[in-house]
């Protein structure tokens, strides 16, 4: 792609750095910001700028946040016997969109994986055993992908904190509301089979 | 979506503006900002900030500049008496980036569509006529949409410069290279046949 101006060759260059952005979709919205207003593109780029140099983590459960400790470990509205962990802070808009759950969050900022380099000091797993101390959660629902690296992180997390009086549970997995049988892998659905519900509870989360 | 923190939403939020991006997509970027350096996300939305204070339209083709006059229109290495006439600054990239045309642009801003209030007064057309005779172009290569809307424009530009000694030519319609007949649109394929070229200057095309 040639350009005539160089102003333009550098936002589409800028774009193009974003994920799954190619050369095309840059230049439709250099565009797009073009026949905006410069006010508007003034709102655009400060709020960009705004949450990246004012960003903060909470120091409790690095959660993304904008004090020092977020929304959710401030409430003293929410569970706090319950903490649900997580890899990333897009999980816990995940599972907060649900609208379903009240309690807490860690996010570990990623999974045990030894053959990328990621060991329990990469994640933020070594406060997790003071914190459910000090808060005296009574549960930890781990939200993690159902892969190896997954089911190893439950693993290490919950022999870390065995000293604790804390109960481990992991998010059911399953055929998903409005899947179809025959496309479901067949491990899914062999525990989904294996792991079946009395009628009851099926029906009160329908009806929920 | 629900987001714990203000400045994630203010950022999703005007992510969201640019066309094709979902909320989801937005996030995504916002995410991709978040992991890259304070620096490196100065540097982004600063050339977005620039593009859209510094740019400039020339003003003798209406094509996007970093300065009054664009570096088609300033350079005397390119054809001048050769205007090739595009609906947008897109096109101008389109063209440019085929590296096979040296003359000179036109951006009207859009064609003529009076349903959508659009007549030759919001678009660069005007200036056209008095353009054309201060260069001295001989010809002018209509390259606008095969539309009713398009090839109005086009009938009515020719009229304007019925008192001048340029010729009016439009971009040849066809099958394009690598395209299947049985899927071409019959006016197309209709066009394409009648409009047949002789052997030679296929194989120039392709040989080039």
């Amino acid at each position: 792609m040639i350009f005539s101006s160089k102003l333009i060759e550098d936002a589409v260059q800028e774009f193009s750095r974003l994920p799954g952005i190619g050369k095309k979709t840059a230049l439709r919205m250099v565009l797009q910001l073009l026949r905006m207003d410069v006010s508007e593109v003034d709102e655009f780029t400060g709020a960009l700028s705004r949450m990246r140099h004012d960003i903060r983590f909470c120091k409790q459960c690095h959660n993304v946040a904008d004090s020092e400790v977020c929304i959710f470990c401030v409430n003293p509205g929410r569970n706090h016997s319950q903490i649900c962990v997580v890899e990333t802070i897009r999980d816990v808009i995940a599972v907060e969109s649900t609208q379903q759950y009240s309690g807490l969050y860690h996010v570990l900022g990623g999974i045990l994986s030894p053959l990328d380099g990621i060991g329990p000091e990469q994640l933020n797993i070594s406060t997790l055993h003071d914190r459910v101390k000090s808060i005296g959660a009574t549960e930890l629902i781990m939200a993690l992908s159902p892969t190896i690296e997954g089911d190893t992180t439950v693993y290490y997390i919950a022999r870390q904190l065995k000293d604790l009086p804390v109960t481990i549970t992991t998010i059911a997995r399953g055929i998903a509301f409005g899947g179809e049988l025959e496309y479901a892998d067949e491990m899914t659905l062999a525990r989904s089979i294996a792991k079946r519900l009395p009628i009851e509870s099926y029906v009160s989360m329908n009806g929920k």
